[in-house]
């Protein structure tokens, strides 16, 4: 899958985050690496690095500078934690992916720069988008592979997320007619306590409503919860 | 922030993974960490990975075993790559995120097993929730700090979000103390009712703990409901 994704490390300085980015790629189905002017490569640390997935980094292109490792990519998108004063249009993460999945075709470049210093300027004047992946501000330093890795699991996610949309989900949570009947239920407890009345019933109700919508009940759960209020109902009505 | 998720390591075998751990939950502003009995910390090789969060490993609270780890978590969300035959519900990451969101007050503990066996189905069993990440069918070995990475990732973006959507509404959300009064009353009721027993209170008390975690209450939907659990149980008790 996904044959159209290059990801392009540029300058990288530790051969390990060449060999942990192969890993981070391969568990999301991605294959195509590129690396610019690597500072160590091939590496053994790389390879031990790289459990599993040794093919990817065997079959790595790599080349002397940034614009060669481009040449057959019809989208550039660079990935950089700097927010700058620079003229490229930058996107947020799911408007890139959204993206990515309506590109169809032609080669595309995710690029990463140097573990210390990012992508230069330069660098980012080659790239038709910026994209930078949120961090806290106390503390902004993501680790290369990280951020490969972020950008490869949003980007399985979508098409995970597309190939399974329509087998059915099989999570064990209460349906909504379980929903429903657990607040008619509660609802009947009110007006058995004559909490309901005429003046209120209508506003109470909806207020209920919206409490039970907010809850997430398990199957179990639900039953436990219809369960307790049933036997209240019935305790009530005796 | 989030100082209430608390992410546990399970019996590490490679202290790099530690270091790693912290930098990945550092970048995304979760600082808690409990390690259970790691093979070998503190470790000079866990602090060289944990750049600019060494504070994150000085304060981590080291544990002989899990239960040790759980004392104080209200909600246990288990990660895990294989799908088992359990009684226990598995959650997609929106899911759990969601839930995290919507889950005040009390400690969470968001669990990872070993590098190569993961959790083991005894401490799945501790877990309330299982959670998967998706990978390719291909190669699934994630890495464990990016799995934490991931999570991370996906919590702070639900944050982050969160914060910004913030500006105009203000709810006025009920206490954690309300919600403690709301769910002791529903027990209340259950002891009136007879429900409670010496066999199953532990686990229904849990349970029911757990329904009530997940409801974000305004103020006056608090009161509302707490209004209706008192005139249950004054009616149960006449």
């Amino acid at each position: 899958m996904s044959s159209n994704i290059n990801i392009v490390l540029v300058n990288t300085s530790h051969p390990g985050n060449i060999g942990s980015t192969a890993r981070a790629m391969k568990t999301m189905g991605l294959n195509n690496l590129t690396l610019v002017s690597p500072k160590e490569f091939p590496s053994d640390i790389a390879n031990a690095k790289a459990v599993g997935c040794i093919d990817i980094l065997e079959n790595a292109n790599v080349v002397e500078n940034f614009d060669d490792s481009l040449s057959r990519s019809s989208l550039v998108i660079g990935f950089s934690a700097r927010s700058r004063k620079s003229n490229i249009p930058s996107l947020a993460m799911d408007e890139l992916i959204s993206m990515l999945n309506n590109h169809t075709g032609d080669e595309i470049s995710i690029v990463f720069g140097n573990e210390q210093s990012g992508l230069s300027n330069e660098e980012l004047q080659r790239c038709n988008y910026i994209v930078s992946i949120p961090t806290d501000d106390a503390y902004t330093s993501l680790n290369l592979a990280s951020a490969v890795q972020i950008f490869s699991y949003e980007y399985f996610k979508s098409i995970d997320m597309k190939s399974k949309k329509k087998t059915a989900t099989n999570f064990d949570f209460a349906s909504h007619s379980t929903k429903k009947h657990i607040t008619q239920t509660f609802l009947n407890i009110m007006i058995e306590l004559d909490i309901l009345n005429d003046k209120n019933r209508k506003s109470l109700t909806k207020n209920i409503h919206i409490i039970f919508n907010k809850i997430i009940f398990t199957n179990n759960e639900a039953n436990l919860f219809l369960g307790v209020l049933n036997s209240t109902l019935k305790a009530l009505k005796k």
